[in-house]
């Protein structure tokens, strides 16, 4: 009955990567805490790059010094 | 004071019925817990189908297996 | 397949009466929008009133004030 | 390593007032708490106002009763 | 930078046993999306079983029925 | 109207710092957004030190390899 909620920055994860991202996290609950598989909930959330900061400041603006 | 957060698949919940959801959740904090509504606040979220995972399947992909 | 998480200041709801709250927030997401109670999780999460703050203030400052 | 998730009604906040409001946080998590800043993150999610509740109504429902 | 926010029910899991799932977690960031492990940060919340519902019953009433 | 929620690990942040931690992140919602202090929301939660993973470590595996 685990509930777990992903949150990366959104920048184009495909349907594909996301279902394979989910897969993972659902088994790792089965393997390491030998919870239910079909009650596991896995929620990702994408951000946009101006509504994540880090260190002070956003994403964008990281990318951009990095340039 | 409470703080009620829903997340729900995003496949086209009007705003009447999210309105009913939240004048319904608001009530409910009132009668059973006798919080203040005033200062309930609901917040519902709406999370892509290719988002959502369940049984380590994504809602997509299991929509896909039904038919 | 909804997720609710409910957040309350702690001070002592009983059991009886978060699995009533459980019970009739479950109830609402059958009634309003169709969901599948049994893929529907509520979690309720109880907040120390150190924790707390409204209007600037923690819900322990401002029972003071009210005293 | 302090995690802030910052949820606002979405009413375009600029790139600007986001970033400033994510300097603003971090600086605090130092200034209070002697945190890290480059291991603080803050994501800030904005919510329609058809989706954010608070005494019963939505946003949107009280805005139209204001006019 | 991806945050990940596991919720479980309050049963005892071990610190071996939740480092375990942070590392497992920490490992699919990597290889599933290319996420920097050093920036990936898992928070796990244990949950008392009486403050969580599924089917409409809280988790201790569901155990109690199954005896 | 905004919800703050803050996690950071616990380790004795006392009632005062976390009080002057809300007040602070209140009156930024205030100057930064125009937001209405009175129904700005802050939540604090600490979080075990077992439970709260970097890098693919614990915070309690990390402070035991920095000794």
């Amino acid at each position: 009955m685990p509930f777990i909620n992903i949150k990366i920055t959104k920048e184009g994860a495909t349907a594909e990567k996301k279902a394979e991202l989910i897969k993972g996290v659902t088994d790792l609950m089965v393997s390491v805490l030998g919870k239910n598989p079909q009650t596991t909930v896995v929620i990702i959330e994408e951000v946009d790059t101006d509504n994540w900061g880090i260190g002070g400041l956003t994403v964008t603006q990281r990318r951009l010094q990095n340039h």
